[in-house]
C-alpha cells in the first residue's frame, strides 16, 4: 500500500481509505506496523483536530440509541462524526461488526458518519492503543467529532479517558434514591453525567436521579481548570431526541474554556506521553515472546517447573541476559 | 545478614528469623533482593511443603473470625499455621499491622501460629510476588498450613489462586435466593465454598444459601482431576466453631486425591512457571525506570508531548534502542 496515496485519500475524507487505514493500524504484522507508524507520523504534521468524546455506560442505559440520536443531531448541524469502540471482551466476528452497524442503523447510513467496531485484540491495552491510532486517522480524515464508546467493565473507562478530551457517563434512571452501582473512580472521571430515558413514565425518576448525581458531583472537588458548575449532570432522552443540543452546548463550552486556559493541549500532551510509555512497555513484553528470548524463557521455565531453580533465581538470570538487572537501565552504558 | 545462619534458624522454626526473612524478601533494595534470591534458592533444596490454602471473602463475611477459629482448630491438632495476606489496597502502617493481629487476637498469641500482614507495595503483582516468597519461607520454617487471605477486590483472587493448592471462598448467608454478587470467574476458581454464620437466626438462611451454591456448582464443569462432589459448598460457623473440622477433612481429602493423581505437583510446577514469567516481565518494565533507559524515555516523551513525534514512532525508536524491535527477541543473536 502506498503511504502517500493513502494519506492523500484520507485528507480528502475518503471513507474507504479511512477503513483501510484503520485495518492497517490494527494489524499485528511487523511490516504493517511499520507502514502504520510511518503513516501516522506523516498525518500528525497536518495538525487536524476533532473533539474527542469518551462515552461510558453499562448495558441497558440506551447507549446505542444515544449515540445514534446524538450523532444524527451533530451531522444535522453539518458536522462529521466518527464512532469508535473500546471493548476488549467482544468476540469479534462478521456478525458483531454487522451488530455495531445495525444497532445504529440510521447513523450508519448517514454520509456524515463513520462507525467502526472495537479492534479484535483480547488485551485491553492493545485494543486501546490501536483505537488511539484510529482516532488520529479519523482526525486526519477531517472528522469534527470522534465518539469513543466503552461498556463500563474493568479498566476500559480509564483507557478511554486517556483517549478523550471530554468524558461522558451515560446512566439510566435509578429505581430509588441510591446511586446505581457506579464504580468508584468513574464518577470522578466524568465531565458530564447524562441521565438518559428522561421520557414517558421514567421522566420523574430520571429527574430525581439527575438531581441526586448533581448533588453528589457538588461533593467532588472541582477540577481547578474547569469553570463553575462542572462536572455537571443533565437529563436527556435519546428516544425523544430531547436535551441533546443542550448537552452538546455544554460540551463545547467546556472544551472552549479548556482550550483558552491551555488545559486542552496540556492534557493531550500528557495523554501522548502515556501512550508512548504504554507502547514501549507492551513492545518490551512482546519481545519476550519471540526469537532467542522466547527460547531462553522456555528453557528457564522448564528448570523452574522441575524445581531446580526458584522463580526468583531464574528471573534474575533471564533479566541479566536481557541486560535489565535490578538497579540498571535496560540500555548498554554506551546507549 | 548471614544466609547460612538465617537458613539454619528458619529450618529450626525460629519465628523471629522467619519475620526477618520475610522483611528481606519484601525489600526493594537491590542488595537485599540478591540475598533474598540466594536464600530462597538455598531453602528450595530442603523440599519442605505446607498445604497452601487461598481464602477469599468480601468484608462482612466474617473472614477474620473464620481464620481465627479455623487456625485455632488446626493448632489444637498440633499443626503449625501461618497466615499471610494479599491486599494491595491496604495503606500499610504500624496501625494496620497491629490491626491484623488484634482482629485475630487469640490466634496471634498461639505459639503454633504466625500472622503476617500484606506487604506494602502498591502494585498487586508486586504484593503477590513477595507473598509467594513469604509462603516459601513459611514452608522452610516447618509450617504445615499456610493460609493466604485476600479481600474480594479486582484481580487479587486470581493472584492468590496462583499461590494456593486449594482455593476457598467464604460467603455470608444471602438475604433472598439470589447468588450474592460473587464475581464471574471467582466461583469457578473455588474448590470449596464455605457459607459462614450458620448460627443463631442466620442458620436457615445459611443453609438455603449453601444449597443454592451447591446447585450452582453442580452446573459448573467438574475439573477432570477432582473426585465426585467437588467443588463443594458447606455451612460453617466460625463463631460457634462448627463445621470447621468437616471442612478441614474435605480439604485434606481433596489435596490427598490430587497428590495421588499427580495433579498437586503439576499445578505447583505450573504456578512456579507463572511466577517466573511474572518476575521477568516486572523486572523488564522496572528497567525502564532506571539509568540510561529512563533518561531516553524522558527525552522521547518530551518529543511526543511537543507533537514532534507520534507515540508509535517514539516507541519504535525506544524499542530499537532496547534491542526489542517487533519480530525480534530482546536478546542479541549471540545470546
Amino acid at each position: 500500500m502506498d503511504i502517500e496515496e493513502l494519506a492523500g485519500k484520507l485528507a480528502a475524507g475518503d471513507r474507504r481509505a479511512l477503513a483501510r487505514a484503520i485495518t492497517l493500524v490494527e494489524s499485528r504484522r511487523p511490516d504493517h506496523r511499520e507502514t502504520a507508524t510511518a503513516l501516522l507520523q506523516r498525518l500528525a504534521q497536518q495538525g487536524r483536530q476533532a473533539l474527542r468524546l469518551g462515552l461510558s455506560g453499562t448495558p441497558g442505559v440506551g447507549k446505542s440509541t444515544f449515540i445514534e440520536s446524538f450523532g444524527m443531531m451533530l451531522t444535522g448541524q453539518g458536522l462529521r462524526v466518527a464512532v469508535l469502540a473500546v471493548d476488549p471482551s467482544s468476540a469479534r466476528s462478521g456478525g458483531s461488526i454487522l451488530g455495531d452497524k445495525t444497532r445504529m442503523e440510521r447513523l450508519s447510513r448517514d454520509p456524515g458518519a463513520f462507525i467502526r467496531p472495537s479492534p479484535s485484540q483480547s488485551q485491553l491495552g492493545g485494543v486501546a492503543r490501536r483505537t488511539r491510532e484510529a482516532v488520529a486517522l479519523c482526525e486526519a480524515a477531517g472528522f469534527d467529532v470522534v465518539l469513543i464508546e466503552t461498556v463500563g467493565v474493568g479498566q476500559s473507562e480509564t483507557m478511554v479517558a486517556q483517549l478523550s478530551d471530554l468524558f461522558l457517563l451515560l446512566l439510566a434512571p435509578a429505581g430509588g434514591d441510591e446511586l446505581q452501582g457506579v464504580k468508584r473512580g468513574i464518577m470522578e472521571m466524568a465531565d458530564l453525567i447524562l441521565v438518559n430515558k428522561a421520557d414517558g413514565d421514567l421522566k420523574p425518576a430520571a429527574m430525581r436521579t439527575c438531581a441526586d448525581y448533581a448533588g453528589a458531583l457538588r461533593l467532588l472537588r472541582r477540577r481547578p481548570q474547569d469553570p463553575e458548575g462542572f462536572p455537571k449532570a443533565m437529563c436527556v432522552s435519546a428516544l425523544e431526541e430531547a436535551g441533546l443540543e443542550a448537552a452538546w452546548n455544554e460540551m463545547r463550552a467546556l472544551a472552549d474554556w479548556r482550550r483558552e486556559a491551555g488545559v486542552f493541549a496540556a492534557v493531550r500532551a500528557q495523554q501522548a506521553r502515556f501512550w508512548f510509555a504504554e507502547e514501549v512497555r507492551q513492545g518490551l513484553l512482546a519481545a519476550l515472546e519471540t526469537g532467542a528470548a522466547k527460547l531462553r524463557m522456555e528453557a528457564l521455565a522448564g528448570q523452574v517447573a522441575e524445581g531446580r531453580m526458584t522463580p526468583a533465581l531464574a528471573a534474575r538470570e533471564m533479566l541479566a541476559l536481557l541486560g535489565a538487572e535490578a538497579g540498571q537501565g535496560a540500555l548498554p552504558p554506551s546507549g
